[in-house]
């Protein structure tokens, strides 16, 4: 493959950026990859792991091809404003944030004309595991990622960000960055939030030993993504705070719908509900195998 | 290793007893191993698969050293009653259901003073898989089985049922019948039916599609148990009701005190919570590693 970006930056050199940079130079579609970052000790890291080819100032950042944002989506707004005054004429902006609405209004605010060579993006792929030393290149093989273009967003920016995440081995989609929000309330940012509250209630208890000791396989897994990030699982809520209130409701409603069933011992709505799940869950295992 | 029963019967040749059944035969801890149930095509795939050596009748089971229930916990005191006229002396009856109070009192009720000779079980091994098909000899290597016996159950057939489940490969524990549907309620029951109850919220969803199409890894993990099998836990939930109802309400509270700070956009208290509930899974883990 051919070089697409000479100049590629990172701002964040964890599990997304840090796997973005070694996909891309796996697949030599990136040339040299600066770091930066507030933290010193962590982008010497990620150069001794290779993430990076070295750290740079804010500065030179700007004069890169490309410029990765993939930090706690609260973040964004301060960084794009650090990066503003220093961006070259052509220069492209994405990001990696698991909420839109709130980036692309950060972008605006931060960049003004500029917002035109920012693609907002989501890629839907990462794990519980974070920081520098969590990064592969394989990472987002065969993985979707979500552009959330704006209708003054420049096409040929657009264009590059989507052959980078190609070139990472990602299959790239559009959507309305307010429909991503609502879709991924549901989907992914509710889950993280109910694996939290059920983790957390057990936690409080002072007995919690005695419950945690017989947890197995099924808690196991139910609760995988309540070992995510706190910093930023604070943001994606806040982010996306209206639409994961009305995730809240409807979840809660359905667990009313369930203790009703339930304290009426009533066995055939049980059956109903738990067939129902099942039966989807299967039908979207087989799209998700095919 | 030596035979510990020369003829072990099953009733229920699904996932739980076709396992026991092939690590018992696998360490030669049980000699001939019989079948029992209603459905003969099910007898003959597990006689196919080698979970069992033929199937019998209820007066043959009852000739049997030990007979281990392994099906949906609903059905313990239809079986019992079946069985309770057939039982030869010194026969030992045991159960693999999740839940145990339900389980002690229906033993009670059907086999009077032979009660003395049932050992109530809970092997913490399983999948969302289920049926003879899902059968495997390792299911319980290294895992957890919680005998709840009476203070009128036989020392001698709770040593026997805890010999057969050490030769399964299994870490064999007792807990009080309450205490033990308390705790499972906690860390099992409900994370069943909240991952039910997520994916029939969205599957009820005219959209449905839309949102299924954009769930991932962390969605997938979350919902495996809403995999299982509807009527095992139509009769658990229905079993432990007074627990899981308390554990429903106090899991709605932990969502609501979230839905608060979420909606105050209060980013201290999303942290606590969020850092709380990582921090008591990561302890967690480690023990389970230990």
């Amino acid at each position: 493959m051919s070089v697409i970006v000479e100049k590629l930056a990172l701002v964040g050199t964890g599990l997304i950026g840090g796997s973005f940079a070694l996909a891309l130079k796996q697949a030599g579609a990136a040339g040299e990859v600066l770091g930066v970052g507030r933290d010193p000790a962590r982008l010497a890291e990620a150069q001794a792991r290779g993430l990076i080819d070295r750290a740079a100032a804010w500065h030179e950042a700007g004069q890169a091809d490309c410029i990765l944002l993939a930090l706690p989506v609260g973040e964004t707004g301060t960084v794009l404003r650090q990066l503003a005054p220093h961006l070259k004429p052509g220069a492209i902006v994405t990001d990696a944030g698991s909420t839109k609405a709130n980036v692309v209004a950060a972008a605006h605010a931060a960049l003004g004309a500029r917002a035109a060579d920012f693609v907002p993006g989501h890629p839907i792929a990462g794990s519980e595991q974070s920081g520098p030393a969590a990064a592969r290149a394989d990472l987002f093989l065969g993985k979707r990622v979500v552009l959330t273009p704006q209708p003054a967003t420049r096409a040929g920016a657009v264009a590059v960000v989507r052959a980078l995440w190609e070139a990472a081995g990602a299959q790239v989609e559009t959507l309305d960055a307010a429909q991503h929000d609502r879709i991924f309330a549901a989907v992914s940012h509710l889950p993280h939030l109910a694996a939290f509250a059920l983790v957390d209630e057990l936690a409080l208890r002072p007995d919690n030993e005695t419950f945690f000791r017989f947890a197995a396989s099924g808690f196991r897994d139910f609760t995988r993504i309540a070992g995510s990030s706190p910093e930023m699982w604070r943001d994606i809520s806040l982010a996306n705070r209206e639409a994961l209130l009305a995730e809240l409701d409807a979840y809660t409603a359905a667990l009313q719908t369930l203790r009703t069933a339930l304290s009426a011992g009533d066995a055939d709505a049980l059956s109903t509900i738990f067939s129902r799940a099942r039966q989807a869950r299967e039908d979207w295992m087989k799209k998700q195998d095919a």
